[in-house]
């Protein structure tokens, strides 16, 4: 059992497993690792959730605002899900909704005045949060993974697409 | 607002941020969606939940059995998360509890002949869902990948021993 806290999705992977499904593990075993530090983090310094700062994230990058559909998009979840937490965030006046100046039926949402700022004290410590994460790799290494990371992520466009398609149809 | 069903946690970013924080957020979008398909395809194919598959799954790896604490670290989730999906695969007869034989007051959680028999049929189209994603890497990409992924394991450890030790203090 020793070093048994150290388990995650690979520890039962043996040699005849193929390739790609030992790789598919390990990235998933990262990527859990890295969202547990992190919601971990910003939890401690900030009292915030993960997705709720997701959410002021996405809408930090996004001045001119976001309607409900692009935002949810970008954090990869249903609509659903995130109108429950705008609305919060509203409530709060850390978030205003508006008309869009391109379609007055459309509605887009952004960050407040008031949003912004508390938004930015938090940039720093999750970057470093983030960076920690990441502390044992050189630039290489990074530039590397960001590289492999693309291909990957082109690779999984075209099955998506496919299963889409059948979706719709 | 085309191209904009392919957008994910990256899709706000700028020249500006930096490196590790892109490293992340690809590693994110591209675990996320591979997860996406793989959840979809488990349903559409046997009606089974990812969560229930990832038990299944590692039960699979572990003819002996594991106990409640050896199988959630695995899943790297919760021991109370594990708790009920065990107690219903247990009512199914796809999965038993039984004493260690080195220590009679811990339990195993293992799967049954019927339980390993369900899931035999499930590893085919799994590993397949599996290979599709990752269909676009060559061989040396998927060993690059599986490599650096390797070193950013080795990387992220560090700071989450710090924080469990401070935790437990």
């Amino acid at each position: 059992m020793d070093g048994d806290h150290h388990a995650d999705f690979e520890t039962g992977l043996t040699k005849d497993d193929k390739l790609e499904l030992r790789v598919w593990l390990r990235l998933l075993s990262c990527s859990n690792r890295i969202e547990q530090a992190v919601r971990q983090g910003l939890r401690q310094e900030f009292d915030v959730t993960l997705p709720r700062f997701d959410v002021l994230s996405q809408l930090d990058r996004a001045p001119e605002g976001l309607t409900m559909g692009a935002l949810s998009r970008r954090l990869m979840v249903t609509n659903g899900n995130v109108t429950g937490m705008v609305d919060r965030l509203v409530g709060e006046g850390l978030v205003e909704r508006q008309p869009s100046p391109h379609d007055r039926r459309a509605q887009l949402v952004r960050l407040t005045p008031e949003g912004k700022t508390a938004f930015a004290k938090m940039i720093p410590e999750h970057q470093s949060l983030v960076e920690r994460q990441f502390e044992g790799l050189s630039r290489a290494d990074l530039r590397g993974l960001h590289a492999l990371l693309g291909e990957l992520k082109e690779s999984i466009k075209k099955p998506q697409s496919a299963a889409d398609r059948r979706e719709r149809n």
